[in-house]
């Protein structure tokens, strides 16, 4: 089997594992840096790969309407367009034109809106994003869903059946079976939603499960709930992608609850702002006390950007809006993430994790974790 | 000697030699790619060693306001401050002051000027501007020089005087010996006044001569006319280094002329706009016919970008305005200059290179090369 995910051992709910796709196979739990537009902003492809990233996403929305899916067909798919050899994962394009707002409009058979860029009307379905997403030919593609506001329970009950629908027929209309389709769990917040998705996703037998709508508008204690609430009615052999989220704390909390796949555009677009990461939390770049520091960005920090520059550099760089200093914090940022990974994948390998959670947290944020909950099972 | 002009071989007025400082030897004839604000813009330093580049060029006026030459200093000087051990040459701030127009006032005594910054007033006199290049400590620097439009008799007049003292004021307050300081030829297109601020400079016996106030304004015919007149004047042992030029076609004709060093923002600008040097002429990769290219830049070129990208890809990246699309072109750029520049040493050591120049300039251009003139000596 192409796709299989392996188990290597647990601690608590906190998986080791790996899941194998036709371009190699992917640490889990793991990190993806985002290529919206069929480039992780800045970066080459050696260096995303040299950071220890082994997948990367690209944006079906985006990359359909320029430089359009077909184009890169005909180019020889997305790994040849963009250079990249290693796994990518293709969102199914529905986060994004749900956010259009005003230039969409859904019914039951998909969306249609107007692109960003020209104001030309367009159609998804969830067959449309099916040949969307073989035409560019990531190795894990998304089903089609439909993203409400996590705290709105009539619109998500709403949403959730459409969801479902969709990603029955999105199975139906897979085209290439070398692409994993990942089915998303949504329902917002609400126990009996998420619970029930994660039921009638789980029985159409999909290599991956995502789950979608958070980290867009709860609070962290709502969606580590959330987390707490869904994640055991996952089949436990299958990949578990938390998607949009890679804020560090909401990594760590989230990998104790179970999740093995992160995605983020948090580094890499704070970067463009001069903001890094450090394990005491953010700092700001374009700050005046930076200006003569000749220090790293990081003590002890293994990154490309730390091994050679200083503080005061990248400060410079960064007021002057010089694209190398965004180049910089970018690589700092995302091997903060990777670094982190690692960190990650280690302690629970030596049975640690929980240990690794409380010190990361209290140096991060200062606080203590929030605590795991057993999930609350809701009969529907 | 810690700054040699070493001559290995002559091809007609071409020169081949090497120019040795205290950062490492500059292979010439030579170009200095420009790193306005201490970044070669979108490299990083090991990308700009791997194109082939020995020197470097960066701003004093710019690095003066931001982040401040003093400030570089305690940070340990320029090399040290942009992460470039290799040789670098700042500008004497002249050309860029002069630029600013309104915000600036011209008197024997130097150049009062608003920052275009911050609007805060600052002067430049031959002294301040020797204190500011030895804050920075490249390796060459410059004498502050008035810099007239070329065409312009009465004013190259009296700003000669000027930039003939001012180089007096500058040899004489120079500060550090592990600096070479470069004098300035000006006089516009007229053959008496570069003949005249030849002569003049030479008597100052200075390690190298530069020759400004060209490439803004006047002909190529006149821009070549005005190098076959001066360059007899300049001393054959040091090296002589036209200022802002960087067109692959000005490099051609003026390495045939007795030029050594060249430097310019062109290649690294025309990146930016997404724009590419070929040796069939340049291309601008915005046209909507490149999208379904397959093909690199340029066939044959040894470039990352051509080794790895299609033109399609290129394309798409330039018309998202991704910042990868701009730094792929601005290495592909470079690289095709020092190509250039190997090309041409290879043809002026095999004593070929008057047929490399003819070739060249047929397939860049489509024309036959300028004639080279005998110089018209006058007397004053």
């Amino acid at each position: 089997m192409t796709f299989r995910y392996s188990l290597q051992t647990n601690n608590g709910l906190a998986r080791l594992g790996s899941f194998s796709t036709p371009h190699g196979s992917i640490k889990l739990p793991g990190f993806a840096p985002v290529g919206t537009q069929a480039t992780v902003k800045t970066l080459t492809p050696e260096e995303v790969r040299n950071l220890g990233a082994d997948l990367i996403l690209a944006n079906t929305y985006h990359l359909y309407l320029r430089p359009g899916s077909e184009r890169i067909a005909r180019l020889g798919g997305l790994h040849e367009f963009m250079g990249w050899d290693g796994p990518i994962l293709t969102d199914s394009g529905g986060f994004q034109v749900f956010s259009l707002n005003d230039l969409r409009e859904i019914d039951d058979d998909g969306v249609t809106f107007r692109s960003h860029l020209d104001g030309s009307k367009h159609k998804f379905t969830p067959e449309k994003v099916m040949e969307i997403q073989a035409q560019l030919g990531a190795d894990i593609i998304m089903a089609f869903d439909e993203c409400p506001p996590p705290l709105d329970r009539a619109y998500n009950e709403q949403a959730l059946a459409r969801t479902h629908a969709w990603a029955v027929r999105c199975a139906k209309h897979q085209q290439r079976r070398d692409q994993a389709l990942f089915g998303i769990v949504q329902g917002g917040i609400f126990t009996d939603l998420r619970q029930h998705s994660a039921r009638f996703l789980s029985d159409l037998d999909l290599p991956g499960y995502a789950i979608g709508g958070l980290a867009v508008g709860e609070t962290k204690s709502q969606m580590y709930a959330t987390l707490d609430d869904v994640m055991p009615h996952l089949p436990s052999d299958r990949p578990r992608y938390l998607m949009g989220v890679g804020a560090p704390d909401d990594i760590v909390e989230s990998v104790a609850r179970g999740v093995d796949l992160f995605d983020c555009v948090l580094p890499t677009r704070i970067a463009r702002n001069g903001a890094i990461f450090t394990k005491q939390g953010r700092l700001n770049l374009r700050n005046a006390r930076f200006a003569d520091e000749p220090g790293p960005l990081e003590q002890g920090c293994d990154c490309y950007t730390c091994q050679r520059f200083s503080r005061a550099y990248i400060h410079h760089l960064i007021r002057a809006k010089e694209m190398l200093g965004f180049r910089l914090t970018t690589l700092h940022n995302l091997r903060f993430l990777e670094q982190l990974m690692d960190s990650i994948r280690t302690h629970i390998a030596a049975a640690s994790y929980m240990e690794f959670r409380s010190d990361f947290l209290r140096t991060y944020l200062g606080t203590e974790p929030h605590s795991l909950e057993p999930s609350r099972p809701v009969d529907r």
